[in-house]
């Protein structure tokens, strides 16, 4: 029996030749990341164990991205701040991204990705869930908790247990109007929000390898929302591109063998997907956008590492183009180069950036902003009551700020769509689509 | 009725609301790109015209990439690289990419594209005649003769008649074993080596965007190869996230008018596509690979900006992998960043790199080699009688150095089966793929 592509990475990194799933292994890490919300943690407990002067295994393995509570006055925040900073200059941290300063990327999942941090056939810890982001690339990655990242910091190590794989093949083509959230959320409803429990979720199929690198991380991303140990997408010709010139390091293309065993196998015809939209209050709860129009809207937030890069805010702006927003509509780029894209990119003689400035959003620096709350002076902030559709990857009560705020994920097609017209909105109203 | 892509490009870069197939006009240019081959000619019909100390429209417009006879000991081959040196550095150019030096990028075609300088909606003329390459990013772009770059150098403006727009549409998504190389020839073969004769070759459909920007330039490169004045292909989210962070510069995402009118209209199933090779002499004397397996080889190419760029090689080095060729083998990575990513991509736990020595290849430096012959020590130029089947994009009688030589086009898949059995081999006998 073959092995699937997780097996055959976490085999490798543990210097195997063979593991399987249910079994315990040793990894080598190649990238620990961590950030300003969990960082502090992690180093804490660190030194705590392993010696209040103790040094990193590894300060070139480390990537820390302050990204989380950033563009705010709150006090803990910014000793949160002060606190990993100390750390990275003790620490000599050679991939640190300090804020506040022309170093600072922005979104930790994106700026892993387009600093080079994230590899085919590698192994990548980070304290955050949505570290799974990175499979995209063909690699092992998923988010750990502080205990198991302080072990990591002083040893490069970690115990895991290899997680069965399942199969969720997209054949055909998606319509242009299906993106990488649309997929993902279609997933996510049909398996639940702990579907695939401790599972590793391969992603395949033509109509997969036909999205760009960003789409596939939005796809990845999600992983966690089913209850997935990591997302996965096989590497082919189009993430070699992406990832050769980003990185010197070397990397591995790693492939499912043929006889692999999948714990179970989802099939879809990617040509007959729809605009999808996760309602209040879990990413499983799915409907057709088209099935909720009467949804009326108080705001739009378009952002994060879900729904923030520059692919993400191109297909915003074609809503936009030449129209007004209806609501209080939020665009906050998930890093500094997706922010600059958008003063690049030009649609019909406009930038994207002025298409959203003459539809009348409110744009916000690059960093997780709302995406998870934040204290209140947080940019995107939900309020109680008020009803919001946004790209981004929860919709847990309270996840946007407001615990009596309700959230409706999507993606940005249809955030920006929803925009317009102030309820939730089919995206093939638009640009000419067909229904 | 609306504009092809090309013509809303030409439009737009005439000051016009519309242009129509035939209309001539003033074109203002975005880049000029010239070589040593070329580059000396031009520059001298400048001066002859413009004066001996004119400076040129704009220095930081052009991009001066000498890459065709830069290895050889050959004084005229020198002389040129000593005469475009010395108008770089008079003319201050911002975009000299000198060779010997670390600045050195390689052939310019692919350099361009990884240096950033290939953007949607602009208008980008060569001294080469594949430059139309660069459609491949949904930009004009074409190759022209000294006397027209020499009016650009003064005035940064061309005289164009717009050309009429013939659409080649690939619907489905194309085999593994197909590479662009595959599709161009077959286009070529069907319409015949003038049958697009100063035309635009727009590539269209599923499979066509289905593909990374490499796979799309080696198409566009070879619209000449038809006759074609511009090879191109509409922007996508894969265009976007490749072009993004390569440049600062703006760049306008344009596309065809759904009521655009087209001179003619092919249409593909790329399903159904298989591997073909171009016999002598000419690249539309196309046959199925796996009907020339009598054709005994003396040699395999591997390399140019058709054939040797990054993911080029990682089609090669899957065939090549933990086998021994046949016959002589050249491998020639397009650029110094090609070449690095050799090094860097493992397969199998060996780099590409690895696996070309250890296949028993002989590797060269980046440029464009024996792509067009050249001086008689180039490495890898053919002798008379030898039979070759390369990656590259032209097999007239002497292109590759002997006029005695006979040179067969393929994709680096079926080149790299090919040099291991020593005849022409369709690449499906390789990796399990059917045929």
């Amino acid at each position: 029996m073959g092995m699937t592509i997780v097996e055959k990475i976490l085999a490798k990194k543990s210097g195997k030749d063979e593991v399987k799933p249910g079994e315990n292994i040793w990894v080598n890490v190649d990238v620990l990341m961590t950030h300003d919300v969990t960082g502090p943690g992690s180093m804490a407990i660190f030194k705590k164990n392993f010696g209040e002067n103790a040094k990193v295994w590894n300060n070139e393995k480390i990537v820390l991205v302050p990204d989380h509570y950033i563009f705010t006055k709150n006090e803990h925040a910014m000793r949160n701040i002060e606190y990993v900073n100390q750390f990275a200059v003790e620490q000599e941290l050679k991939y640190f991204y300090p804020p506040f300063t022309n170093k600072y990327k922005g979104v930790c999942h994106t700026a892993l990705a387009q600093e080079g941090h994230t590899r085919p056939g590698e192994v990548l810890f980070g304290t955050d869930s949505h570290t799974c982001t990175a499979g995209a690339f063909g690699e092992f990655a998923t988010g750990i908790g502080n205990t198991d990242a302080a072990f990591i910091l002083g040893t490069g190590k970690l115990w895991v247990k290899v997680p069965e794989t399942m199969r969720f093949t997209f054949e055909g083509k998606f319509p242009e109007y299906v993106m990488g959230k649309d997929v993902v959320l279609k997933v996510i409803g049909d398996i639940g929000f702990d579907g695939a429990t401790y599972k590793c979720m391969q992603f395949d199929g033509d109509a997969i390898h036909g999205f760009n690198m960003e789409e596939r991380m939005t796809i990845c991303n999600m992983a966690i929302e089913a209850g997935g140990k990591c997302g996965i997408i096989e590497p082919d010709e189009i993430t070699v591109e992406y990832v050769t010139e980003k990185t010197d390091k070397p990397f591995e293309l790693i492939y499912s063998d043929k006889d692999a065993d999948y714990s179970a196998e989802y099939k879809y015809n990617a040509n007959e997907m729809e605009p999808i939209v996760a309602k209040p209050f879990n990413p499983g709860n799915t409907d057709l956008a088209k099935n909720l129009g009467d949804v009326k809207l108080d705001r739009a937030y378009i952002g994060s590492c879900t729904g923030g890069k520059t692919t993400d805010f191109v297909a915003a702006a074609k809503i936009l183009k030449g129209r007004k927003v209806a609501i209080e509509t939020f665009i906050v780029p998930s890093t500094v180069k997706v922010e600059e894209a958008l003063s690049k990119i030009i649609i019909d003689g406009e930038t994207c950036m002025e298409i959203f400035e003459k539809a009348g959003c409110k744009i916000g620096p690059p960093s997780c902003a709302a995406c998870l709350g934040g204290p209140v002076d947080t940019f995107g902030r939900t309020h109680a009551n008020e009803v919001v559709i946004s790209t981004t990857n929860r919709n847990f009560p309270g996840r946007m700020g407001s615990m009596d705020s309700q959230v409706y994920l999507a993606s940005p097609y249809t955030a920006a769509a929803s925009a317009v017209t102030g309820h939730i909105t089919d995206p093939r109203e638009f640009l000419g689509w067909e229904k």
